[in-house]
């Protein structure tokens, strides 16, 4: 018998054939011989449609009188799926954050778990009830109402899976699992039977949003192993952990971002401390800086090249040039038209010519390669924005054809 | 400086509009110098669409789920209140029934109130906060969200201002006040300025919906001072409290109660214990016998007559039927073409006349009287459904005109 934590999102329990389809899940794992515990996230668009109705109120409410708001959500879902279990003749108890002690900083709307209390899951476990939490919300020190923010409801189930030690830790979605590349871009992507910790945050950041990397680094800290799997389809989903068998390929994955700007500074001058002042001034204003690239001067001045999100350009451009006395750079030019592309494998350190091969696919694609960048278990091309897909398929063909 | 209870029901906060609205009533309370507790109900039809969501998935769910579920309605409002107020600038915070110690008994759906903590209300009033709080819901010894059932809001409020020793509770509704027969159907029914609350407990029981029961009993016995007004016209309201000035008149109020069924058991066998007999198997069944008359006998025979709701009629035949034998009445008669009309009026005691003077007001319009009964502050007549409308203005004439 195992202790098993399982997460829905939101458009798993959308509707009530959804729910019922949810609910089928859960007692089959509760057949199994295994204490459940369930989070939840809140229906479909739930949320969005609470929202709307703030907004329309005040669209500069207090983050706690939307916490306040925004948390009945995930308490509905776990009311109407308990009714259905309940239907099906099982014993089942809903929970919400305050009721499982899950404590938070004060952060309303973006919130960090302190502690899982935890008593009262352990005590109607011990009543053999299926326990359905509500996902994405807590209570502070104050005794109010705070939520996670993006992930939450994963950051929920991972953060119970630690406090109950519970043996696996399912999230379920709208896919079957990891796969090697995304399966609508990359007809012959494969899903994986596992990956690591830290080739899932990779990922994860390259784009490829299938867990939330806030609780896929909480599962890394506490060995939580994890599965992604979908509601849908019954079939078994990938296995997310420390240590993962190596395969005949060393990579396990290829992604895609193509909201980010290029931006270069041309023309900077040639003394130490540039890089310095140029990405001190974007860090203050919280500006994510990804790949740089520093070129090599001439004539005492140099370029710098980096990549941002997409959406941080327009404030990235103002503060450069508000700035261009100080920095002294000679021109600025940004552009949108670019994509990264990216490989990821835990097998990559150990093997050379991992990348060589990345490049020979893109060569004999005739796809020109602006920047690059290496990590440990990461490799990355800045292209252009038009070549992305073709340079996918590419990548991908060559590594797991 | 007086500390003020308000409460607005559903129809009151049921969009953005009247939400704004509700709230420019609470910041004129406070700007006025009071200390301020709002308690408010789920927005217009959220209740029902919970409802509706949770029979789609299991018509039968527990109650303890259904308060889970429901209990949400009135989060939303206060959430959505409290933003509307910050958009004002005034200090405000929301706070759910557990977040203000609403503590209840554990009978879900229809919890009492038990006792209510109250230290965070407080806490947040010594900031000069505007309080809103969460009606019709509260928490049980085990720390399950209970709901407080029918009038629940209007109950919350009360209790609040026991707790917290308020100096008025204010009930805003859709009404101006409490009149002296509904407006609808008696077009010069009056506005009373002020009422006792065993003259509104009665004229509640007889179908004039303005406050529940329970809440107007609670003020009794605390002797909490209500009003009863309009969250729309800003006209002051009803008085509810122990002793009100004697007026001209002795009556308060006309009502009527159109669903109502008459039972009449002919031929019953003369002797004692027949009565108790009888009534003893409908308690059994939880059915509320209203009037009661009982004839002379004839033939050592006697008959019973008895008004119930006219939800009852037919467990209320099913069961006498299925007691013929041991009861021995010749024959059962059922009908609710029936209506019982009442006068209500702390005066009424000490003013012989008045019973007289209301039959003769039906006398003058032809209506037949089938049964009469009375208490201390009470009138009521059976007459013919069809009677009803004619038989209320012809009484509510003869007193108030």
């Amino acid at each position: 018998m195992a202790l098993i934590v399982q997460k829905f999102g939101g458009s798993s329990v959308a509707d009530a054939a959804k729910i019922r389809n949810v609910a089928n899940i859960i007692t089959r794992t509760y057949d199994a011989g295994n204490d459940v515990v369930v989070v939840l996230s809140a229906q479909g668009d739930t949320t969005d449609d609470l929202i709307e109705k703030a907004n329309e109120i005040n669209p500069n409410g207090s983050k706690r009188e939307m916490d306040v708001l925004l948390s009945t959500g995930e308490q509905i879902s776990i009311a109407l799926a308990a009714m259905c279990i309940e239907k099906m003749g099982y014993p089942v108890i809903s929970l919400t954050g305050w009721q499982v002690g899950m404590e938070t900083s004060s952060d309303y709307s973006r919130a960090r778990i302190r502690k899982v209390e935890g008593s009262r899951i352990r005590k109607e476990l011990d009543k053999h009830r299926i326990v359905l939490v509500a996902g994405f919300q807590g209570i502070n020190r104050y005794g109010d109402i705070t939520t996670l923010g993006r992930g939450g409801s994963d950051t929920t189930a991972v953060a119970l899976a630690v406090a109950l030690k519970a043996d696996l830790c399912q999230i379920y979605t709208d896919v079957d699992g990891v796969y090697t590349a995304d399966p609508r871009l990359v007809p012959t992507a494969k899903k994986l039977d596992a990956i690591t910790y830290d080739e899932m945050l990779e990922l994860a950041s390259l784009g490829a949003q299938v867990l939330h990397n806030r609780s896929v680094e909480l599962a890394k800290r506490y060995q939580i192993e994890l599965e992604v799997l979908s509601s849908f389809t019954g079939n078994p989903g990938t296995i997310v952990k420390e240590v993962v068998k190596m395969e005949k390929t060393f990579i396990s994955g290829v992604a895609q971002d193509k909201k980010i700007a290029r931006v270069v500074l041309v023309g900077l001058e040639d003394v130490p401390g540039m890089a310095y002042r140029v990405f001190s001034l974007l860090a203050k204003a919280k500006i994510n800086v990804d790949v740089i690239l520093q070129s090599i001067g001439r004539n005492n001045t140099k370029d710098i090249t980096f990549t941002i999100p997409e959406g941080s350009k327009d404030l990235c451009q103002q503060i450069l040039e508000e700035n261009q006395e100080t920095l002294r750079y000679h021109s600025m030019n940004v552009s949108t038209d670019v994509a990264k592309v990216s490989i990821v494998g835990a097998g990559m350190a150990e093997n050379t010519g991992i990348a060589a091969a990345m490049f020979e696919a893109l060569y004999n694609n005739q796809i020109n390669i602006h920047m690059i960048s290496t990590s440990e278990i990461k490799v990355s091309v800045l292209i252009d924005k038009a070549d992305s897909e073709k340079a996918m398929r590419a990548i991908h063909d060559k590594f797991f054809d």
